[in-house]
């Protein structure tokens, strides 16, 4: 009955929120590779970039030495509207599945956005209006980040103009009509208004859309629009920067109970979620003050971590904006249109995948179904109806239970619950009709797009 | 500066929830009406309701003198899962509103059900399962009522099967795929499953249903299958007892910081959020210990409290169900379809009908596109999109707030911000399309279903 002085909900005080963001980077040895100019293979310098991205964060995008930023004043108190989130104790789960694991996560869903999202939203917003712009271009898949993006601007009175991956768009209207309510424009992408969209489209004329093509779109609205930046929500080391609350928030929880976890897991598309769960334990594995097993999951459809290699590529499909060094798939890979939630990208945050490529976390692929069963499983016993994307470290944290109920170990799970599934209702209705499948590329397919990444020769 | 004390959100220690819900009706000098036999016109015994009600929720339902149940364990371990629920000083809207008011909610969105009505489900579900039956049968209009109702029946191991009114089964094809999640078989009322169904739609081929008519079926349900019994979300006394847990924790969180509120706003559709959210403050105000203003606000398109008459009515359709005093508006009263939320039933809670009548509340009816006005508003200054339901409430603070502005009243208002608009998007569509309308009955149609009600010699 020891644990019974553990609350089912962890919540800070308010006066316990974390006052600066943790920049992971600080403590890597090995520096995440540079981003590089697509022309020149040169590393990008912060003056080829104010055309695309606001100043401030820029500058946060390209500093690997300030271990912390000041989260100003205004973030803060939008933080305080929706923040600190809960760090719940999975007690039900923990007795459903009979294992000795003690399981914790981490719940971002409980604001309009429906995921952590909001979290860099708000904070790439303030720049934008800080730098007084008009307004800020973006694009978006499952529709959580345009959401996030679009609550965002509308707090600080900023135009916001989304793309939308097409088949989402199609799929999703009432993610659509959020964003609307909070006074965004939504395009379908590809779209005729842009000379990328326009190209893609002759090209490929009854194509669904992707998230590279959607970027590209955004970042040409972008620069060729007067008082406008592009914005992004994942993938970038300034989102992993802010999404160290979600991190900071988990271990300042732990702490005030004197809980060490043993292992921490996260869904990874791009690796906002994961970037910024992690952080601060990182940093404590990077400084060699703790050892924590850290497992990134991603879906087999799209297997960036474990089937990509690691190499710059191109960020989106249009080609426009830098090479990153990253675990990738080809930024031409598109995964099976089946495939029902985000974690769709086809590359992996630059800073985690040096993190993977040292050996400092592991990584593992689920299959659809699989996760599909984890999410129903869970939404019954812990009463929460997950999103898709963070269904797959559900997944991976449920196994991992079991394990430990296997080997009678007791050891301690945190993962991240990144967002809720009310928007993703055809996804689960597929899954209760059967129509769920299981694709995954072959390696033959994989080899095509791997076969067209640019070849680089970075000077160093 | 004095308000900086006071955060965003107050949340109580679990250690600080109720412990036993408070029975309003204990206070009352004139007791609510008693529920009659349709038949013989005389005081419903606990007897005459076994066969549709589970036992000690009966007990519950007829028990007007104990002021407090205690909370069983089972359920105060399941509200640990979503509750207790944050008070929310409304900083921004103040703000936006540059009013000297200062405003509370009590938020009851935050779990899958996106409304209060877990409360009560979790209960009804747990002495269903107390009393060993195999499942239990339910109506649902806008859904919340049947999704929370799944998620008790899933957690309990109990078999749910739920009429949901076929206007917003066909429109809210996600709602319906959420209780699917949870394991509820959901049928479309009026339906070819029960007898009253059947009636009704030989007498109305192309009806979209109602919730009266949903009663009836769920109601017949029950009582033709063996170990099922009827479980309802609003209107009884039961229902607002459970309710009364919304009220107690903001009373509670008031009290930590000394606040005293002038007025109390919450939407009322049968009444269960009202009664839960009000009962503590309107047991002060029965004692004679304090005073508050308490207004109840009401679609203009279903208006029992402000254009209905006090009698007794049946309280569904198929007239099987007990006849309840109350302000109605007749039991064959349906608004107009272009109504978006709930709030749509013909009746209105016999506990809070009394409390009226006594004048110890007020009433107040608004247009639906003002009550969107005031969501849209809200959702762009407070980030929480609200329930078209919850948004009556909303609409009216704002309204007390702005004449405070006007005064230059510094009071304190709270209101009850029962859920989240997440599946009611299509509405929302509606009203950013200006596809919405005011329609509001006229006296002429009221009066044709007023003159429908029943002659009941009561005999006391």
């Amino acid at each position: 009955m020891k644990n019974e002085k553990i609350p089912y909900k962890i919540y800070l005080n308010e006066s316990e929120m974390p006052k600066a963001w943790y920049n992971l980077r600080a403590d890597m040895k090995q520096k995440p590779a540079p981003l590089l100019n697509p022309g020149t293979h040169q590393p990008m310098k912060a003056k080829e970039l104010v055309g695309v991205f606001c100043e401030e964060l820029i500058a946060q995008e390209l500093d690997n030495d300030t271990a912390y930023f000041e989260i100003p004043e205004e973030i803060r108190s939008f933080y305080k509207m929706y923040r600190p989130s809960p760090l719940v104790r999975a007690y039900c789960l923990e007795e459903k599945l009979g294992t000795p694991a003690k399981i914790y996560y981490k719940f971002e869903g409980n604001n309009t956005s429906g995921s952590h999202k909001l979290n860099s939203a708000i904070a790439q917003a303030y720049y934008a209006k800080k730098q007084g712009l008009k307004g800020v271009t973006t694009e978006t898949g499952a529709g959580q980040w345009g959401t996030a993006l679009s609550m965002a601007c509308s707090y600080f009175d900023l135009d916001c103009k989304v793309y939308m991956v097409k088949c989402s768009y199609e799929q999703k209207p009432f993610r659509r009509e959020v964003m609307r309510t909070y006074g965004a424009s939504v395009t379908p992408s590809p779209s005729m208004e842009t000379e990328v969209g326009r190209k893609i489209l002759a090209e490929h004329p009854g194509t669904t859309g992707s998230l590279g093509c959607a970027i590209s779109e955004a970042v040409e609205k972008a620069v060729t629009s007067d008082g406008y930046r592009y914005v992004l929500g994942s993938v970038l080391n300034q989102v992993l920067l802010h999404q160290s609350v979600i991190g900071l928030e988990t271990k300042a929880a732990l702490d005030k109970f004197n809980i060490k976890p043993d292992i921490i897991i996260g869904c990874a598309g791009g690796g906002s979620n994961l970037g910024g769960l992690i952080a601060p334990f990182m940093g404590e594995k990077l400084r060699g003050e703790a050892d924590y097993r850290i497992i990134a999951v991603e879906p087999a459809s799209c297997p960036s971590f474990t089937r990509g290699i690691y190499a710059y590529d191109f960020c989106d499909t249009g080609m426009v904006c830098p090479l990153a060094k990253m675990y990738t798939l080809g930024s031409d890979f598109i995964p099976s249109a089946n495939h029902a939630g985000g974690l769709r990208y086809h590359g992996m945050s630059s800073t985690l995948s040096e993190l993977y490529h040292q050996g400092l976390m592991e990584a593992t692929s689920v299959k659809q179904t699989e996760v599909f069963e984890a999410a129903e499983y869970f939404a019954r016993v812990e009463g929460i109806l997950p999103a898709p994307e963070s269904s797959h470290a559900i997944r991976v944290a449920i196994d991992e239970a079991l394990k430990c109920k296997n080997n009678g170990e007791e050891k301690t799970i945190v993962f991240g619950l990144t967002g809720t599934g009310y928007f993703d209702m055809v996804a689960y209705e597929k899954f209760h009709d059967g129509d769920m499948d299981d694709y995954i590329p072959s390696d033959e397919e994989l080899a095509v797009y791997r076969n067209k990444l640019p070849i680089v020769a970075v000077k160093s």
